[in-house]
């Protein structure tokens, strides 16, 4: 597997020497900062002309852009919802002898650039010659989690020379375009601007989408500087600070950015806002508004770090995940979802995937409280409206989730994925089991989960249609997990969901009879549903005794990824989307997931065999893909498999595998590593309110270590090579099961058991 | 049906004496004018306020506009290249005691819109009341087929109430916008303006590819009116020509537009030699002007004619679509050819689509000299170094032609088109067949057409992939001339058209054995040529005994087009494009356009049960739909169908019976009604050099009659109900085959037999 490390394995720290203008745009992404509300790629505060990509995002505040290229057909979207670069707001020149530091054409030494992944602070120095002087320049930059609103930047110049005039120019840009805009026009508009604020909106659109306004205020604070001269256009204000220094002396600028929203305020509050949490924050020293920040990322590490032993670059990839993945989310905003791309790019549009569903409940579920999670359903429910106009839209009955949204409405512009992706109903409605099954309260699942349940049931019914002459209920047109290939005839893993989701639901209103009335669910309505459930049509193949991925996917030319010219990967970028789709090559688990959220209903032959068939044609070029197939190759015993495919879930991107990391990260898919370790290593279930552990140590860790919310208790789980041990911290006693026995772990009690070694299942 | 009808029925004339302003955009592309050069939809000279879509065309000018919307894969063409609106050159405003005319909001009377067919001339008439005073406006406007860069318009403003200012304002401006662009945006900028004369170009772009410059020249003559005032910006000039009118009185405006382009000059020279050309058309009447413009198309009609009997509505069709497809190409400029909406509208990008080769090519083979239509395959030939370009971009060998394209590069944007509905590759080597064919010449094949041919074999050759479990060929991930299904496996059609290419290629090599050498056609290749037509895979149903349109067609919940709420047509505006995608309803003839083109290949029950299957099923939502089913259906002796079919495609834009045509007309289609005569109705074929005819004659229709060119000789072919003549005008004797006799056409000779009577022929 080719990769591209740019940055030392260091067990905290994300950090190097090399100031790499060819992969600085990779650089960039890796060294990207968030707090939930606000965050931005680790651009550099002064200039750099060398390419590069300048991006800070704010959650929630888009732009829906028309997609019109002539071909609009009945059904697809209006409107692509863009995540949008918004004012640049780190920007300080730096001036030496009064020409200004470029970094990418000026003569830079000793160059250290790290992201402190425990603290949330990034930093950075080097020494830059210019003009015959020389200086010392350290920077060091965080968005506050103590203060939503606030950007912490500060700078010290050193002299190393005689006699330098430094300046620097703190500034606030609003001329800011997208990457990926058509025709490099732009999002936003000039509203007000004064002399350390500025506001602009985002400009009219045709949609009915509410325009944002973002204000911006700066507060600059000069060590052996004097403020010189103040620029203020209306989009663009910037402060000149000035000095002369001798040798050894050192300038210093603190500047602290206040961003305020029109999501937060009325609009025409939105400045004087900003300028009110800017007087607040400005009392505090810089050193203290660091420190508030940096304890509540300890705190944070104290609840979800994961330990691992012998392997100190398993052990920065899964901090990385944690790390980014908390940066983008951490529940504070029930309005707001997990992007992906979080605020580290703006390929993708939209703010919400199904990823979060399938991938993220689970982690949330044991790192956090249940009202977490529980945001992440309400705000699906919330959703239910939007997602039954996009069934609709489709001229079907009942909800249909967004593949990509921003309000619910489904805003991404191809139709093989928007009409026909659909299994991501199914994740929702998984979702809603998920959450149930973990904490074992039924109260969500009756109050609203029906809701959604019987809305996405409704879909299902509707899109399936009967074939007479097999007497079976087939799904055409569709487009399975596996986006290598697109519409599809009776994608297993589809067909296989939407039957468990007809399934659930009748069981479900068994729960809450009540709402069979409010929701007008008749009898012979769910008598067809049993009738669908009955009759659904699964692709199958005697011969290899495995499901089949659809219709025709035994046709194709079936062969091994290993038999690829290991240059051809990865597919996406080497050969045509022609070539990609009619190839057998799998990009991600899509009969194999199926297995992996249903693995209680099938046996380990069952799940081997089609392993055995599915993962050797399986390019894992989806970032969701490594850690699915992870889980399940450790539930097989196939512990090498297992590791090979953690690895590359967790430091996806530190490595930059998939050779798109430049664009931003994959932050839906950071979960993945923490699921290979829980649900994969560690084995951990839930069945049937049962909390199981299957504990496996990868052969090159000496150990590892975890802990879950469950239930209201707190537990740890430690494993090493001869002992697991399963550590009750808080909350009442519990029955577990390790290796399949059941253990009663009494109140701040440890069990111990041998470790197990792997057993491989195969086909 | 449902159809809309705005204009009355008239065998040479579009006329109506209503102005339609709900229906403004209709009227226009139905009264639009061209002259292969250039042309324009039917707007008014003078400003209407009112929805409507001024457009102005100007052939092989056009723009390479940017589709990236942020998911571009490999494979994916970089640009859409758009058929832009040129500048307005037809306008002229008319001032009534100083106040505009306004034709929307102006209180008209006594309307007359009439397009004169036979002569290429559209005309105007009215009475409007302004300011209390009446005038009536008569308009006439012709582009010249005898000085192609020639516009001319004549207006004559009559006074009806005493003592009227008159102003006119004849002008040219740059200030145009596309109906279709994403933003608004312009793809002209201004190059230098004068008295009366402006020059513009396309703007840059970043494809490599030529901005195009446009100069026009206008000259004006008045009557009863004093030039007063000039205006001249860089995007628009003007001259204002004003006079007092006594009742009765009448002043005239002529208005002579010369347009030139840096297709034909360079691009310095644009502007003087549309000065060159003016003074030579100034120095002529109007009436001169319009005169030698009408003689040439009097002259086409001589030709092309069709007579029909017993019918206006019938007659007025096919002469409207001969009209408007001469109008678009008349084989003058070999580097142009048949766009889709020609001068009418922009809707669709490009300049070629296979509808070319496929629909357009047996007519000009039929009503011009072979020159023509060589033209159009030597437009192939000359782009087939792009077309490997192409085939190279999907990773494939071979030559793949576009289906979208200026240039011979693919422009079109859509995966499911560009690289799945390479069944056009087939079409472009049916052409070389039938021009071969019909013309009885190889000259052209065996020096030129066999480049074209070896290079779309090596595509098949490449594009097929080997399926070891069944040993057979397969095609996986194409789309059909059904575009209703995307991305199905192993199109009936299209397996079947690339097999015949590959076999005809291998026996076209048979005749220019020095071919196989130059191009490199290695034994080998042939061999392998020869497996795949060996064992190339048809979908079959035996219970049915029907090909199958792919492979998965027969799940789907198969049910007549009569089963439909009539509310539902037409299905690609009533239906989701995921309904439609999944539905069995088939746009345009797919089994059935193979069975078409090999027609000789099949009995008549295997054509009969594959209508019987497939014909019920089809909504013939594309214009080029009803006449390859009418034709097969005459072949049948289903003359109730094919007649139902042939007012379809010959009324198709006059009854707006897809309810697009305001969008421009479906010029590609126009040859439809022309087929449906010659090869449904006269039922004339040519099978190893044998021309035949079986003339049926629709019952409401008293009689028919038309000309064909055929190696050298002129026939007419007369159909009435009793009796069938052919003559032979001009040209040497020849055999000729009528109802399955030969027939030994003597010079200037004409054979007659009686006409025979349709036998249906079931499945």
């Amino acid at each position: 597997m080719a990769y591209n490390r740019l940055f030392e394995i260091d067990e905290w720290k994300v950090k190097t020497t090399v100031l790499d203008k060819e992969e600085r745009r990779l650089q960039e992404s890796l060294t990207s900062i968030g707090n939930g509300y606000m965050g931005m790629r680790g651009n550099f505060e002064e200039a750099y002309s060398g390419d590069h990509h300048r991006g800070s995002y704010i959650g929630g505040v888009w732009y829906p852009d028309k997609t019109r290229v002539g071909w609009w057909k009945n059904g697809y979207p209006e409107y692509f919802g863009k995540v949008i670069n918004t004012m640049n707001f780190i920007q300080i020149d730096i001036l030496i002898d009064g020409v200004k530091v470029d970094l990418y054409t000026d003569n830079v030494s000793d160059f250290e650039l790290e992201l402190d992944m425990q603290r949330g602070i990034l930093k950075r120095s080097y020494i830059v010659e210019k003009e015959g002087k020389k200086v010392q320049v350290a920077v060091e930059r965080f968005v506050s989690l103590d203060q939503k609103e606030l950007c912490a930047i500060k700078i010290e110049v050193t002299s190393l020379s005689d006699d330098i005039r430094v300046e620097m120019v703190p500034a606030l840009d609003g001329n800011v375009t997208n990457e990926d805009s058509n025709y490099e026009e732009k999002f936003w508009l000039p509203v007000s601007y004064g002399q350390n604020q500025l506001v602009i909106e985002t400009k009219p659109n045709d949609f009915g989408i509410e325009q944002f306004t973002v204000g911006a205020v700066m507060s600059n604070h000069a060590v052996n500087l004097e403020k010189t001269t103040e620029s203020s256009t209306e989009m663009h204000i910037s402060q000149t600070y000035a000095g002369q220094l001798a040798a050894g002396e050192k300038a210093v600028m603190e500047k602290r950015i206040v961003i305020t929203t029109s999501r937060d305020y009325d609009k025409e509050d939105v400045a004087d806002k900003a300028q009110e949490i800017s007087k607040m924050v400005d009392q505090l020293p810089f050193e203290e508004l660091r420190m508030r920040h940096e304890s509540l990322w300890i705190e944070r590490w104290k609840k979800a770090d994961i330990v691992i032993g012998g392997d100190a670059a398993a052990q920065q990839g899964i901090r990385f995940n944690l790390f980014q993945l908390f940066s983008t989310y951490y529940g504070e905003d029930e309005r707001l979802n997990i992007g992906p791309k979080g605020f580290t790019g703006e390929k993708y549009g939209g703010a919400t995937y199904w990823d979060t569903e399938a991938y993220a409940v689970p982690l949330y579920l044991a790192l956090a409280d249940p009202e977490v999670t529980e945001n992440l359903l309400q705000y699906r429910h919330n959703q239910l409206p939007q997602a039954e106009h996009n069934a609709r839209q489709q001229g079907l009955k009942g909800a249909l989730y967004p593949m990509v949204t921003f309000t619910g409405v489904e805003c991404h512009n191809e139709w093989e994925i928007t009409f026909e992706e659909i299994h991501r109903n199914g994740a929702m409605a998984y979702a809603i089991y998920n959450y149930t099954n973990y904490t074992g309260d039924q109260t969500y699942l009756k109050d609203k989960g029906l809701d959604v349940l019987v809305g996405i049931s409704r879909f299902w019914a509707d899109r399936v249609h009967y074939n007479r002459f097999k007497d079976q209920y087939m799904m055409h047109g569709v487009t399975g997990p596996n986006e290598y290939e697109n519409n599809i005839n009776n994608n297993w893993y589809t067909n296989k969901i939407a039957a468990w989701t007809l399934q659930y639901t009748l069981e479900s209103l068994e729960l809450a009879a009540e709402k069979k009335e409010s929701l007008h669910v008749s009898a012979e309505e769910m008598e067809k549903w049993s009738e669908i459930i009955q009759k659904m049509y699964y692709p199958y193949d005697e011969e290899r005794d495995v499901f089949v991925q659809h219709d025709t996917f035994l046709d194709k030319d079936l062969r091994p990824v290993s038999e690829l010219d290991p240059k051809e990967l990865p597919l996406n970028q080497n050969w045509s989307w022609d070539k990609i789709l009619r190839s057998p090559f799998i990009k991600q688990a899509d009969v194999l997931q199926g297995m992996y959220f249903f693995r209680d209903q099938f046996t380990k032959k069952e799940i081997a065999r089609n392993f055995d068939f599915y993962e050797p044609m399986t390019v894992h070029e989806s970032s969701l893909s490594p850690s699915i197939h992870a889980i399940l190759a450790a539930d097989l015993g196939k512990m090498d498999k297992a590791v090979e495919l953690y690895e590359r879930t967790a430091r996806l991107d530190l490595d930059n595998y998939n050779n798109d990391t430049e664009d931003g990260l994959h932050i839906t898919s950071m979960t993945g590593s923490w699921l290979t370790i829980v649900e994969g290593f560690a084995g951990m279930q839930t069945v049937n309110g049962q909390l199981s552990f299957r504990p496996l140590l990868p052969e090159n860790w000496t150990n590892y270590a975890f802990h879950i919310n469950y239930r209201g208790r707190l537990l740890n789980i430690s494993v090493t090579n001869e002992k697991v041990a399963i550590t009750l911290i808080e909350g009442e006693a519990l029955e577990v099961s390790v290796y399949n026995e059941t253990i009663l772990l009494e109140t701040v009690y440890t069990c111990e058991v041998q470790t197990a070694q792997p057993v491989s299942i195969n086909s």
